[in-house]
């Protein structure tokens, strides 16, 4: 069988129509059976999510296989089968539910990252571990900073990738089409977006989803769902991992219209999840924008960074 | 519950990414709830495949509901999951195959159309009463022209539109994702695309299917699947209804491309329908260059407009 590669760059300012239709001119040019010449997606979480959608509607579906070359999409983007690009200045506003053929996890990809995209990629195990899984999160605490440094080579960081890897399965496989709008693993992913389509050059994926978390641990230490102890020790774990956040994207009215946005797509309902202790949550419904700008006023008060101004890149 | 409406025109050149993306942005600014608040696709066989393909894709899929107001629509577009657009001068390269919640058929739609458009929607009926429906057949026969000017308004048109839906339902309902490559209801649609993209302000679809089908008729002729008193009868049934057909686009080179590319969305073979006496059929996998060629000088003599010069809208 013969195979063809058609190349396009990563990064979430390319996870646009405008790849899509690169990517279908370029299979038309191959161009591809639509059963029996499956379309092999190598690259990041933006790259198999569009690659996935591609195949999902290119001859309204041709079969594909995922290799995630990143940790944001080994423990995460190419777990699930969903697949999308961003449209009008909405994150996955068009996409579809594919199923791959087969996803090829490789952890011999990692040493090729620089820091950032590892610990872009903890940025989701974290989420994963405060939401779900305090076992998780006691190992992200004790051998995180070290599985940073040696790309997740070690046992001990092995053990976190597949802890995450095996956690997030067990959120996905029961709801694979979202049947269920009150997800867990929607933890990190509603004040995000906005942020996120705003600053596609400046914010990758997990950092936004971090800034999420950490806004959310104020507002759930502030309902008293989270004690002042759990509250420190996400910020703690955070710090320990050295995770660069830029604070100075915060902006409570971007991340309110995401909220409202999220109402939509969680059709009607906030369904916001919410730590009640590490690994465990509930979903809220009544989150009021008094209490989103007290949350991110607390976390500007509690990180160093808070009054360095914002750079645009 | 609020609706609101957006509009776009019909017409094959508006089967595109443009007509796509103006829909999703109507959408964001509607805004609709992810579950309950279904669109409603109300037009043509075009206008229904793009909505149905919108739906398929906002948010990963939202609900929809087709109304179709062309006869194309009401006997075959809209009757199946099929969804699509056009795409890099491909038909349907772009789609999804999404299930409406609901198809509202209404006949009170079809005495607003144009002759020619009423026409269009009969050459699909055509099609399906060559290919596995002797008695449909018949009743065009007797009752089609008849039909074409009441608007199928009367009982004997009404009993040609049932057959027709109930025929196409028989074909598609056991393959609604098209496991099976070899589809009767394809009849028609092999050499027929690339005609239909270039001359996509000058050809309907139903137009475009039956070139295809006389083509293919002269093929089956010639191979001695069908006898010359059936092919009469076929030419003679197009004659009687006046479906003013432009054999001036008939264009050898592009029809055969037409089937190559069917090969390759047929998965290697090419799988084209062929009927054995009017209401059979078998899947031939053969047909060369020179049958072809052969076919469409064929037609041509057969036709008075064979040696009419082409004319560019």
């Amino acid at each position: 069988m013969e195979a063809r590669i058609a190349v396009f760059p990563g990064g979430e300012e390319h996870k646009n129509i405008e790849s899509l239709q690169e990517l279908v001119r370029a299979l038309d040019a191959f161009p591809i059976h639509r059963r029996d010449e499956p379309i092999l997606a190598i690259g990041g979480g933006v790259l198999t999510d569009v690659v996935a959608f591609v195949a999902a509607s290119y001859r309204r579906g041709v079969p594909h296989i995922k290799v995630p070359t990143t940790l944001m999409g080994y423990i995460d983007a190419a777990l699930g089968i969903k697949a999308g690009i961003n449209f009008n200045a909405n994150k996955n506003r068009l996409g579809a539910f594919e199923p791959p053929q087969a996803v090829l996890l490789d952890a011999g990809f990692l040493p090729t990252l620089p820091r950032r995209h590892l610990v872009n990629g903890v940025c989701e195990i974290i989420k994963l571990a405060v939401i779900r899984d305090a076992a998780l999160f006691e190992r992200l605490e004790r051998d995180g900073a070290r599985g940073v440094a040696t790309c997740f080579s070690e046992p001990a960081g092995e053990a976190i990738l597949d802890g995450a890897i095996g956690g997030m399965l067990e959120e996905l496989v029961p709801n694979l089409h979202e049947e269920e709008l009150a997800r867990r693993v929607d933890f990190g992913h509603t004040f995000s977006y906005g942020l996120e389509t705003l600053h596609e050059h400046r914010l990758l994926h997990g950092e936004a989803v971090l800034l999420d978390v950490l806004v959310s641990t104020c507002i759930a230490q502030a309902r008293g769902l989270l004690s002042a102890f759990e509250a420190d020790r996400i910020f703690a774990l955070v710090e320990a991992l050295d995770a660069g956040l830029d604070y100075g994207v915060l902006d409570t009215d971007l991340m309110w219209a995401s909220l409202l946005d999220r109402i939509k797509h969680r059709n009607g309902l906030q369904r916001v999840p919410m730590p009640t202790g590490i690994g465990h949550c509930l979903f809220l419904n009544d989150i009021s924008r008094a209490e989103l700008d007290a949350a991110v006023l607390a976390l500007h008060s509690r990180t160093k960074a808070s009054h360095e101004p914002a750079i645009e890149c």
